[in-house]
């Protein structure tokens, strides 16, 4: 989902910055930072490229390193996909965590928090699509083999934990608004994941990144008619 | 979207069936068979593992067929591609028009044809989801240069035949329940398209396909609550 790490999570939340964030101004001695670039390098080409089009060799060319310390840093290109899914993912929820935080501050209604919640993302649209062209989800899950070997599990782990978030703050909305509604609130929940994922494909494919924001905008209306 | 040909759309609907749907039983002996096969085998491959991970070998060895006949078809992989794109979105744009031709036969009422539009697809569901494992589109859109080199214009064309189509029906459905509303029916229209690509990464994260019919459930859902 949202989490191109280097350039965005920072101007959007400084709150969870981490090891990995690409943005502290100590770089220690021992490697990270290399680790970070070459990371933040292959999380820009698989975007871009996808996985199978990327190569270890453009990899450490586009990053200024080396094949000894690419492989220092990674055992395989495999193992590469799996750090980057891992970190795209442990930034989506920190994005999660960071959303419900304010739509909670926001507001103490739980149907007013839904709509806070999603605001959150729908203000931050144009920053997040100048950041990133399109989600490392996509590229990963792509292909069936690699989603195979072990890369999917952390992408079901950021899922699921926007799903069980999302559908908690639904129920409390809905068990308030529409009291006795039969509306599904786990797959209502992952709505959420459905509309990023696919206005990602459609900025892609139309080349029009504005697809986004428009897309968040119209999954709060509908969610202001049902919360009404 | 919702385009595998050869398993899926006879069984949905054989009103639209044309040359290259793999159905007829008569098989004419000019290479139409041949050239679908290989298309068949490609489309099936591209989807499983994505564009790059195909190779040309592998769809020769799997259609059965021998590389001087693929050559006699295809140009070069990117030609292949070409055409996989232009079958699929063909199908695409004629399920939309089978689609919208069933809503308009079940109802006069602009609102209900569109929910009855959306339960076509709905009540498709499991059918489509066992027929294709995800959508030739997110395999396409993954490689920035294979949707540079031409593919994505035919992506575009069918994605404006959705929105053209369903912004006039949700327009009409709107002015009649909503007077004076701010949707933006462009985007809506859109946010079909949007949740179908999505809920098919969404089936393939978690290896359920099940989501594709509950997704489908909740748009359904939402848009009866927009237009209530």
């Amino acid at each position: 989902m949202a989490s191109s790490l280097t350039r965005y999570q920072t101007s959007w939340s400084g709150s969870y910055q981490t090891a990995w964030s690409g943005t502290s101004e100590f770089v220690p001695r021992d490697g990270t930072a290399t680790r970070q670039r070459i990371l933040d390098t292959a999380e820009r080409l698989v975007i871009e490229n996808g996985y199978a089009a990327t190569t270890v060799d453009q990899v450490i060319a586009e990053s200024r390193t080396s094949k000894g310390s690419f492989f220092h840093h990674f055992d395989s290109k495999l193992d590469l996909a799996r750090s980057l899914v891992a970190r795209y993912a442990a930034a989506d929820i920190a994005h999660l965590d960071d959303a419900v935080a304010r739509a909670r501050a926001a507001t103490d209604d739980p149907a007013e928090q839904v709509i806070a919640f999603v605001r959150v993302f729908e203000d931050d649209a144009d920053e997040l699509m100048s950041a990133q062209s399109s989600c490392l989800y996509v590229s990963i899950l792509t292909e069936r083999q690699l989603a195979d070997a072990g890369t999917s599990k952390q992408i079901v782990e950021a899922i699921t934990a926007w799903r069980t978030t999302l559908s908690t703050m639904l129920r409390a909305a809905l068990d308030q608004r529409r009291p006795g509604h039969d509306i599904d609130t786990d797959a209502l929940a992952d709505h959420v994941f459905v509309t990023f994922e696919g206005a990602f494909l459609l900025c892609r494919s139309t080349g029009d990144n504005g697809h986004m924001r428009a897309q968040l905008t119209v999954l709060r209306q509908l969610l202001e008619s049902l919360l009404a």
